[in-house]
């Protein structure tokens, strides 16, 4: 086998080194280093960190011959389950292998932690493990969600149940960030989610960012309110919420895709002729489904932590977790960190006077 | 005209009578009283009083022989526009069609007011004219949407932003009465829209609310907390969540069903094959557009007033509009008011004391 067991030193961004629980998620070790091997075949100066045991691991490296050339294993038998709460896996931050993959984020040892495990534990280890940006109150979590046109990012995803101005406004400069670096855009539109587009519209905490956001310096466009009908549109690059929202609007976009789905395939079975149409569309209904599938727009990474923390969805499969390291790739090679660093002093520097004026 | 422009007066429940405003929506006048005249058709004991200038109402009775036997018509040429705002609208509660239909509501002259017009305007209307009922501090908009199986009733769609614990307790009162009314259900399940659904999950509003629920002696069954991707799956009658957060996932969940739809026209028109298997399987996208149309679900209530208030969508269609008068008929039918009245007596009578033990 051609994997190292010694120590990498973390060079600046040209040789991305990623920290990778290989324990986490439904998916099972020999997929989640599957999905590391599709990674290493798609970006070849990819190296991993591989957090796990290490007898299960080097078996698994004959399916891995790319992976094994390029990573190192650190052996742990400890595993966080789903079911372990967020202060149960605090005290295993030293020994477990998702615990592990954030200590190496922390100490210089990898640009990123990958892990398709328990998100509260995730969460809370990674926050207590890295701590927040200076200029950041709260990470976010966000991800990118299909619609008719481009993919939009969506932050909070529920990192955060409630949220003021100022979270909201640290919001839409890291989701700005990420979709730069992520999608590409020079001046993503940036959008404050809401249950109207009129400025009177919602709470204090979302007219105050708006007038934060309307009157600052930033590489963004803001667009004021939208609504959730918007978020599949596509006109709209990042959508800005509090955790509570995100995670509905998240999960009510999931459920009616699934809802509607569902009723497609039980309406092509009702009767020979829709049987019949069933068969000449399927390469369109393939499509559609590959389309909305979640393994595509797997990944979603924590923001504003001094380190990046990116989470597989547990139910990924082999490219939705290759889809995963891929934004946590992504992510390292565009250092999204420095980008958030350098639009916050900038934030500062030009700070709208608007809240200060009205005694906030 | 077989029309009476006296004032009938409001008999128990034998003769349901809805104050119907003629001009709200984008549908307009013509499109409003063809939906009262197939209402009309569906329920044959149904009257109606015509808020609305009375020459057009008049003229257009032509083509609803059944609907003018069957309505008083009460003049007026005042309109409130979608544009107007609920202060605006407010100055025109006894001029205007919208606000002399509710005002037919509080005077007894009417059992219900249908409209299709400006939904800030109309909520603001109701709530001066009519009052909460005893023992609801807020009312909220109550809706149907689709799911896999039967319907499933959801609140508050946006009348509150912030709710407390006592706000959603009472929604839930009032949502279970409306699905026992309106789904013909004994015992409906009723679930917290929440991020999460083990205990300790969301705000303290939301555990606070689930802990008075839980002990409740309520006709219906409480399940908890359900999380967004529940709500089109139609395992829970009733999902109660605050006013921000309702809105955001029904608009949500539109924007998707909008999005997937897109997607698979598009999908259809991509090869020759796929347009064959169009043809052969329009019936089956037919009827899946059919289970997701907006106009077979349209009719929000105004729950928590003293009188009912139904909101039909303001781009509904004829179909839309009839069904809108459908809920309000079957509401007055199933005198949701009592059945409110009722519950809420009973789970003030046997209150749980578990918020008072600690402290609440």
């Amino acid at each position: 086998m051609g994997a190292r067991t010694d120590s990498m030193t973390v060079k600046p961004v040209n040789n991305p080194l990623i920290a990778l629980d290989v324990m986490g998620g439904d998916a099972g070790l020999p997929d989640v280093m599957a999905a590391a091997e599709v990674a290493s075949e798609r970006y070849p100066a990819l190296r991993f960190r591989l957090h796990g045991p290490e007898a299960r691991i080097r078996a698994e490296f004959v399916r891995c011959p790319r992976l094994s050339a390029s990573a190192v294993v650190v052996h742990t038998d400890d595993v966080v389950l789903g079911t372990d709460r967020p202060s149960q896996a605090l005290r295993r931050s030293r020994t477990s292998s998702m615990g592990m993959a954030i200590q190496a984020v922390k100490d210089g040892e990898a640009h990123a932690a990958v892990s398709a495990g328990n998100t509260g534990a995730l969460m809370a280890m990674a926050l207590f493990a890295l701590r927040t940006m200076p200029g950041i109150d709260r990470p976010a979590l966000a991800a990118l969600l299909p619609t008719l046109k481009n993919d939009v990012a969506v932050l909070d995803l529920g990192a955060n149940t409630e949220c003021d101005a100022e979270n909201l406004v640290q919001f839409a400069v890291m989701g700005a960030a990420f979709a730069r670096t992520v999608l590409g855009l020079e001046t993503p539109r940036v959008g404050l989610l809401n249950i109207g587009e009129e400025e009177l519209k919602g709470t204090d905490e979302l007219r105050d960012a708006a007038t934060l956001l309307r009157g600052a310096r930033l590489p963004m466009r803001f667009e004021g309110f939208v609504e959730g009908d918007k978020i599949g549109q596509g006109d709209i690059d990042v959508i800005v919420t509090d955790g509570f929202s995100g995670n509905i609007a998240l999960k009510t976009a999931e459920g009616t895709a699934k809802l509607v789905n569902g009723l497609l395939r039980h309406a092509f079975r009702s009767t020979w002729l829709t049987r019949i149409g069933y068969f000449f569309s399927r390469s369109a209904l393939q499509a559609l489904r590959t389309h909305l599938d979640p393994n595509a727009h797997n990944g979603a990474v924590f923001l504003g932590l001094n380190g990046l923390v990116v989470k597989s969805h547990g139910s990924a499969n082999v490219r939705g977790i290759a889809n995963a390291i891929g934004v946590a790739h992504d992510l390292i090679i565009g250092r999204v960190g420095d980008r958030i660093a350098d639009d916050l002093a900038n934030f500062r520097a030009h700070r709208p006077d608007v809240l200060a004026e009205t005694g906030k």
